[in-house]
C-alpha cells in the first residue's frame, strides 16, 4: 500500500485495516450509513452511532452500510450511568424554561422524561455479537467488564475517548486497543468520564502529546481538525490517526437539520462553547439563544440525556436554531463542502503533502 | 545559516533576526533579563515584560540584557483600558474575601487600590524611543495610533496577540508585522481585547490555521507548546514561529516563587483553568484553593489589574499558593528542567528532527 509510506506512524492503519488514517466521528442524528459508507469508500473508517437508535434502526443502518461496502465498520455506543429522575429538579428546570414555552405557545412536557439514549447493555452487546463490526467505540468510559469481555471475544478492535491523561490511562488499563484523545476544540459531547469539570478541559495541542507519552496503544487525535494541516500536525504530535466530525457535517451525505446547517455555514472560530443545556452533559455547540440567555453550563440542568426532553416541545417549533443543539467544533470554518469520499481522499492528500514538506531542499531531509 | 533550511517557513527568523523560531513569552514577575538573555543566547528571541515594572526597573533589565548579549530584544507592554474604581464594587469584593482575611489574621486593604500595571502611554513610548528595542510586543490590543506610529518610527518590529480570528484581523489591519495566535491552552493572561467571553476562547489546533488563512503577516503560535513536537505541529498548521512561556518557567533563570514552582512541578494536564480572580482579567493558572472555592471566573472581581490588590494581604502570608496566581499552560508536564539557552537549542533540535521525519523512506519525500 503506497499510502503506508506516507504516514510516519501506520499502527492505526494496520489496527483498523484502513487505507487512510481518518476516522469518521460518530455523530448521533447527523451521520448514518450513507456518510459512514462514503468515508469508508474514501479509505477512512466509517462509524455508525448506535446510542440513540432503536435496535431495528441500528440493524437497518448496518445493513445499508454493508450493502454499499465491505470496508471495516465502527459501531459507537455510550457508557453513561442511567439517569435517575428527581421530580423536583425536573419541575424546577421546566419552570426555568416556562417563559420560552409561553413565548412559543407550546405546552411544557406533561410527563416525566424517558431516556432516549441507552448506555451499552446486554442487549447492545448481543447486537454487537450478531453484527460483528470490526471496531467498537465507546464514549463516556467503557461498559462493565463482562460486557467488554464479550465485545472483545467477537474479535472487535475496541477504542474509547479520553479528555485527560488520567482518562487515557484508565482506558489503556482496561484494555482498549487505541485511545481517542479528544481535545477541547471538538464539537458534540465531551467523552469525559472521570471528571465533570468543564473549566479544566484540555486543548488538543497540550492533550495529544501528553496522552501519547502516557499510553502504549496508538492514539487518535480529535478536536479542531478540519483540513490536511490539522492531520499533519496531529502526526507531528504523535498521533497515529485522526477522528473528524464537524468537517463531515458539510457533506451531502450528512443528515443535518436546516437550522443547524445554516449555523455551520456561518463560519466563525470563536462562537462555540461547551454547554450542558441540551442533553445534560457537556458538549460543544454554536452559541445560540438558549445558551446566551441561560449561560452555557448550568448544574441545574437535568442529567444526561434527560435535559433534551425538556426542550423537545421548543425544538419542534424551532426553525431558528434557538433551542436546539448546534453541535460544532472550533475549526468548522476550515471545512469545504464535498462528498464524503472525496473529502476523505482530499484530507489525506493535503496531509501527506504537508508531511512531505515540498519546497524544503531534499538534502535537509 | 544552516538552520534556515530546517524550517518550512523562515519569515519570522528574517523578521526578528534570530536563528531559531522560538520567542520567549513575556512573563511579568517570572522572566527578567537573565531568562531573556539566555533564550537569546540559545538563538531565540528574548523578551522583557515591562508592564509591571517601574521605568527605572525596566531600564535596569534592558541594561542587564544588553550587558550579556547583542541579540535582538522584545519589550512587552499592556494596552488595557485604565481601570475605574467603583468603591461599592471594591467593598463588596473585600466582603467576599473577608473570611480569608479572618482565617489568615490579616487586615483587608484599607485604601482604594492603585493600579500596579500601567497601559502603554507616552512615557512608555519615550522609553521605547530611548531604548530602541528590535521588537515591541503588545498584549490586550494596541496603543493609540499616535503612540503606535512613534513606536514604528523607531524601526521596531511590532507584534500583538490575538485569541480569535477577528482580533488577528484587527491587529493586521492596524499594521502589526506579525500576529501571535494565542491558543486557549496558554498560561497567564489571555490577550483578548475584542471579546471578554472566556467560554468561546479557541484551542490552538483550531485557532492557528484560521489565523494563518486570515492574515498576510507571519503568525506565531502560542499555547500548549512545550516540546519539539509542538513546534513541529505549529509549523504544520502554518506558523512561522512559536512563543513559549510555561516551559521556560522551569529554567533556573526564571524567577518563580517557591509555591508556584512546586505547583508547576506537580505535573498534570487537566488542573488549570481560566480565571479572573487574581488580576481582573482572564488568565490560565493551576486551580488552587481560591479558584476552587470562589469559582474561577467571577464578573464581580475588580477590573484589571485591581483584583490583585485585594489579594495582596493574603499573598504576603501565603506559602501554600492558595491565594496567589499559579500561572501555567496546559502542557507543563512536557517541560524539562534545563538552563534556558540549552532548552532553546534542544527545543529547536527536537522540532527540526520531527519536521525531517526520520524513518520515512527518502523516496517518498
Amino acid at each position: 500500500m503506497v499510502d503506508d509510506l506516507t504516514w510516519p506512524d501506520t499502527r492505526a492503519l494496520d489496527l483498523f485495516g484502513i487505507e487512510r488514517p481518518i476516522l469518521l466521528a460518530p455523530m448521533a442524528g447527523a451521520g448514518g450509513a450513507a456518510l459512514a459508507a462514503a468515508v469508508a469508500e474514501g479509505g477512512g473508517l466509517g462509524a455508525i452511532p448506535c446510542a440513540a437508535l432503536a435496535r431495528e434502526e441500528a440493524q437497518a443502518e448496518v445493513a445499508a452500510f454493508r450493502a454499499r461496502t465491505r470496508a471495516p465498520l465502527n459501531l459507537n455506543f455510550f457508557c453513561h450511568a442511567p439517569p435517575s429522575i428527581d421530580p423536583q429538579r425536573w419541575q424546577a428546570w421546566l419552570a426555568r424554561l416556562a417563559p420560552y414555552y409561553a413565548e412559543r405557545h407550546v405546552a411544557a412536557p406533561q410527563t416525566m422524561p424517558v431516556a432516549t439514549r441507552q448506555p451499552f447493555d446486554a442487549a447492545a452487546c448481543a447486537f454487537v455479537e450478531a453484527v460483528r463490526p470490526q471496531v467498537v467505540s465507546f464514549h463516556f468510559g467503557l461498559p462493565p467488564a463482562d460486557l467488554l469481555a464479550r465485545v472483545r471475544a467477537t474479535g472487535a478492535v475496541v477504542i474509547g475517548s479520553a479528555t485527560t491523561v488520567r482518562e487515557a490511562c484508565w482506558l489503556a488499563a482496561h484494555g482498549v486497543d487505541a485511545v481517542i484523545a479528544q481535545g477541547a476544540e471538538a464539537g458534540g459531547h465531551r467523552g469525559m468520564f472521570l471528571t465533570d469539570e468543564v473549566a479544566t478541559q484540555v486543548g488538543l495541542f497540550a492533550l495529544l502529546p501528553q496522552v501519547v507519552d502516557a499510553v502504549d496503544v496508538p492514539v487518535i487525535a480529535a478536536g479542531g481538525i478540519a483540513d490536511g494541516r490539522g492531520i499533519a500536525a496531529a502526526f507531528a504530535l504523535g498521533a497515529s490517526a485522526v477522528q473528524i466530525g464537524t468537517a463531515y457535517l458539510f457533506c451531502p451525505e450528512a443528515t443535518v437539520p436546516a437550522a443547524h446547517r445554516a449555523a455551520l455555514r456561518s463560519g466563525g472560530d470563536a462562537d462555540t462553547a461547551l454547554t450542558n443545556l441540551f442533553s445534560g452533559r457537556p458538549a460543544r455547540g454554536i452559541v445560540n439563544r438558549l445558551m446566551r440567555e441561560q449561560g452555557p453550563v448550568d448544574p441545574a440542568a437535568p442529567p444526561f440525556p434527560l435535559a433534551g426532553a425538556a426542550l423537545a416541545p421548543l425544538r419542534a417549533q424551532d426553525a431558528t436554531g434557538d433551542f436546539g443543539a448546534l453541535w460544532s467544533g472550533q475549526a468548522r470554518a476550515l471545512a469545504v463542502e464535498l462528498p464524503a469520499a472525496a473529502l476523505t481522499r482530499r484530507l489525506a492528500e493535503q496531509a501527506a503533502a504537508r508531511l512531505a514538506r515540498p519546497g524544503v531542499p531534499p538534502r535537509m531531509i
